[in-house]
């Protein structure tokens, strides 16, 4: 596993479940190790990890991933080697080092500590965060005196980015091209910048289509979360509705795929804002070609739209599928008389327990073949009954963010398969 | 009482109780009808109002502000007489009526909608807020259906913005300037744009000085709010840095006035981080020249800090103020022995209440005159009794928010006092 | 308004709305200015109240009651007639200062300081609570030291106990008797054992017939409050099983009315168990013989039961009413085609502010003939237009702990109605 | 591991640290599958737990405890074995199945229904509860349509107990004799009665001496948890005033003991009430005979009182200890000259996170021997360099519901130490 590669890769998504070529995933880490039980609430996650099992179960789910023949590339190894070109530390540090962010008279010497560092740690602090006690003695003037008296999460410099974890949600290749999203809540807004420094100044990024968003800019309401949004081929990009993913940046993407022609139909699954369903890949993944994991307590009351490219401005036309279930358009829309569904395991205490703890976030590298948590045991004999090879990630730390192997996967090129 | 007068003022801000010539306030109004118990935390009041009566008592305050020789404006009718001068409407709808906030298809119907309507109408909505339920049915197209799914607060095309009851927040004149504040919360940010409306195409607010602050970026952890904030003379502000209040902001803006020589001596006031302890202005008001009304469980625990100006940058020297009392301090900058102090009146459990009643919220009309809420019976029995004339708000609704008389007024005027 | 009359009265509840002859209420006192933001939430209420105003508007409501001929008992002037009783003084001492509530050591002084008040002083008391710091110094042995380390509501002697505002729910007169209610938060356990007192030892309620319920065991799950139950006359009980009112306890009462002939049916209003609504009398009261003013979001969802009497043990029939309406149950048990139905006033937002304050919790004097708030003028309207009366209380304070006119009165007698 | 052995043991606990020879616990089950995101927090539970691997880490920690020589007693066993003596059955059922908890029409089903399961079978329901859906169809008359009106916890005809896993909370053996204790929170009022049973029937356990409590009357305010009480030898009995465990119920305990003449001294530990810190077990527990490992964060803010025998009534006298170290008074109360002080290991970070997960947690088999979890490794590291022995339990799942090693193990059986 580097973060670089000899020869620039073609990048591009053109299905859920067609083989997985390359992908990028994020190792826990600082980031982790900054959770406490007063924070973790604010940073997203339910409880503290053990960040040195995160760490080898993480690893040992790369090196499976590996040895099915993925290359992965890993969050902080790439920043670190876009941090080695020219120009790429100048451009990230001018934007993060900046008085609204570290305060007066902390600017220049955060800044000068900062370039004491060399690529690899500088890297581990944009994701990890940097606290006002990581500032060696010779860089705390006495203006560090006003951040001391702060409390929790705003004593830092950087902020620590813990969803870094789960690369799925920060940018989507949706076929030969990529969004660049502004994500819900605050305490994942930094993570997108460092994902425009690697697609700007990487040398097997540059040059990426870029069909929507910059982190540059406030997008208001307009947020938009890889874990609702999955381009499932046939010209099918299906997009979650939900508590973080909002119309305002649906209908926006939908315009710019279709100008672009790079899609031909969105489906727009109408979620419940319900924290259990905070993506639509918490509920609703493919396993195969024609084959669905899905929790139905959620995905029964989803009310599913079609957008479908227009002539006339907005460039777009909105179709209500009034009363069709959700599973029935998707398949209509891939050309599929149905979907085969495999639900949740078990009686309701279990179904419940296993959708919560990422039961049915299931990544596929190849039609058929899924990565899961390991405690989901009855929803994992439930797909192995329907002749899906489920191979097993160590999920007691990694799953206590709410997010399994869909949310922690950012597939950088999936080949298609055929509808 | 009128949004607009005939000849322009030369406003400033000079003292906290010097008098008071002119003043911003907010009635109550749409914004608050759609307050509901579901949504009222999301928009940071308390419990629900009614309107009427919050409109009636609010009146009330207006018309003792009057009688005692204070020029109200209202906002929504400072506003209304902002559209009206050209460019203006445009200006704002063009940074309202975005794809990012009402999404692609529904931008040019509601500017349609919009266009029809009357400047005192508009400033309603921009002030209340505009459901898609608003929208009349000639301007309703089918993307609409989207939105419907929404719920609660996202499915406004133009938020509510009912805190703008507190104009104290939005603006602060410091001086012979002003600040247009980053409000923390994302249900505030709304405000400050209207205002930036106002000051940039209102003839009478035209051409005024603007220290730091602009609606139309974004600025991080730099968040500034007027009711932590105190231009009390003799070159001095207080800053309360609290919750909503940031270092990041404070030396920002304290560079900023020492860079234009508009002040000698900022003291902050290291705050707990405890909601009712929202502002300094909930926990330590002026009553006169050298007399403060206080809550003394929350004021015994302020750190103080002292900036000053410097030749070197970044422009400012800090004081670590240490174990000195802050009224100690503020004494101090003011060159007086000490200050005459107030505090909340009754035992632990009145206090306690009277102070989350904004019993310590008191705006001063001149040395020695102060507007409280009637409910803070045993806090202004004590004001009395140390001479300050105390001139009644009914509160029964309008304290719901959790503000007081210093809360719902924005000075735009008001005389020096000598220390 | 007095505490004790002349002639014992023959006390019994046999309508919503037949005549009202006489009536409990407590009014707001002590108990309610222990309420501070930090422990209102664990008593209930939603705010601080504003006591000197909401004993105002209490008293005007009494008035008013009194203006129409019926005859106000206070539970705190009843309470203090009752400890004059010979033996009602040690009943209620030796059951509530005990070591399990005062702690060992402090038993005797704190009997000892009772000992010393008179019989209005220690009622306010027992309502109010005790907090150690009402002790005095001479009755503060240094096992105090310990509750000095308490904090907040724990730091009582005896709890104060606010909600005893809503005399509605501690005990109910179903026809020919009462029922004595185990209350389902902990923080309301302590007002049924006051009530017992007053029927043990006080000469006018002495000798009642009590159905139900016993302050002096614990009734686990069993679990009833009045604003729940309605006695409309018919031989018929309304029950609403909710939050606070169990299926333990409804079953349990119906047998006992059942086995005594007092009741020939009771039906059961299957709530969702929802904050704003907690009790059925929050959504749901009669205005007339065969007018109801209900909150529709709430009672649309109201699944039936009917309960009825059987020869065979346990003594109960059960009919699941399936689809059908409440509101068609209700009627049809009345005898009447159906009911006259005034819903909430005003667009989606009024209406869930007007339940939230109150505006379904209507108390009938006679047919036709209301109280409620005045802050719900779109209701009240709408209720005067079908021809009712209203006559309104003013809620400014009163209404902050989620309880109106229904709730704030237990009626002892009051007519029947022909059905 | 059996829960009957040949010959009745003479159970006591002399100590902390002392060899450890009989020991209760019990094992993850039905309770625990009950446990769904929706209703974890009512049970006390932070997360969902694997269940299986709950048990295999449980046995694991079971196998270990027993290779040092530990007499391991499982509750379910134990219970079982309890059902199989005559009248057991009976005395808990009818004090289980009543109107009260069932509802009228659910008794007799429910009891039948229950009387058909062998003693192991109805153990399992009687820890981890019977829900309204585990009735056979032949045994569920029309009155169960009530029930399934209810929702969540309520909806059970016996509760779920899944915090009998901390078997430490639910009786103390305190020198010669034990406690029945009630528990504050009511999820877990149900253990306190199975323990009752145990120690009514069987035959192991008949004839001990109880000390206090019983769990068939209601003890109000007094509550009590094994977790906050730690005999500690040489006559002295530290007990933890926390939220849990109240100065009601520790003045009481501390009389009976001297009464008993069972202690000599008690040592409160008066403790901030905050969740993180629910017992004194949270934050300091024994590793040695003057070793102790604690969270100083916590610990440094203990206030302590010293409770002493007295001829007078009632029975005590009290030592405030003012600003002593708790660490001192404790060394001082067994003659020791000062406490071999282990810290939580890491920077600020890493011991929040480590004392959360029960890193201070210890139990002790013999004086320099303990158990904890493998996740603390930081501080395990300092225990083992200060010559404990440590012997690591795997929490992944068994920590989730925030206890470790001393809170899962009611010691039956410990020597005493020299002090």
């Amino acid at each position: 596993m580097t973060g670089n590669q000899a020869a620039p890769a073609t990048h591009g998504v053109h299905s859920e479940v067609g083989r997985l070529r390359k992908v990028l995933v994020c190792a826990p880490g600082l980031a982790h190790r900054r959770l406490t039980p007063t924070n973790s609430d604010d940073l997203l996650f339910d409880d503290v990890l053990w960040v040195d099992n995160a760490q080898r179960d993480h690893a040992d789910f790369v090196n499976k991933l590996t040895a099915r023949g993925v290359e992965v590339v890993e969050l902080h190894a790439l920043l670190a080697d876009t941090l080695r070109v020219a120009g790429a530390r100048d451009w990230l540090l001018d934007r993060k080092i900046v008085a609204d962010e570290v305060g007066v008279g902390l600017v220049e010497p955060t800044r000068e500590f900062l370039e004491t560092l060399d690529p690899q740690k500088l890297a581990e602090y944009l994701i990890g965060g940097l606290a006002t006690g990581d500032l060696p003695e010779e860089f705390r003037p006495p203006y560090i005196a006003l951040a001391r008296e702060g409390t929790g999460i705003r004593e830092y410099l950087m902020p620590p980015l813990p969803n870094t974890l789960y690369t799925r949600d920060t940018t989507c290749w949706l076929y030969g091209g990529l969004t660049l999203n502004p994500l819900y809540w605050p305490a994942r807004h930094g993570e997108t910048l460092l994902m425009k420094a690697v697609y700007r100044f990487h040398p097997d990024y540059t040059g990426s289509r870029i069909w929507w968003g910059d982190p540059e800019r406030d997008w208001g309401q307009a947020t938009f979360e890889g874990g609702d949004i999955m381009p499932v081929g046939n010209g099918v990009v299906l997009m979650g509705m939900s508590e973080r993913t909002s119309r305002q940046a649906i209908t926006q993407v939908a315009a710019a795929l279709f100008a672009e022609g790079a899609a031909e139909r969105v489906i727009v699954a109408g979620m419940p804002k319900l924290r259990a369903a905070m993506h639509l890949d918490t509920v609703f993944t493919f396993a195969d070609r024609d084959v669905v994991t899905l929790y139905p307590a959620i995905v029964d009351g989803i009310h599913s739209f079609t957008l479908l490219p227009s002539d006339k401005a907005p460039g777009l036309d909105i179709v209500d599928e009034g009363d069709s279930r959700f599973t029935d358009v998707v398949a209509g829309a891939l050309g599929l008389p149905k979907l085969r569904i495999i639900e949740t395991g078990g009686d309701a205490y279990a179904s419940e327990r296993q959708q919560w703890d990422s039961g049915n976030n299931a990544v596929a590298v190849e039609p058929g073949v899924v990565f899961t948590y390991d405690r989901n045991t009855l929803t994992n004999t439930l797909l192995r009954k329907a002749g899906i090879e489920v191979i097993t990630i160590v999920g007691a730390e990694l799953g206590r963010g709410r997010g399994g192997g869909h949310c922690m996967t950012c597939p950088l090129v999936r080949d298609p398969v055929s509808y």
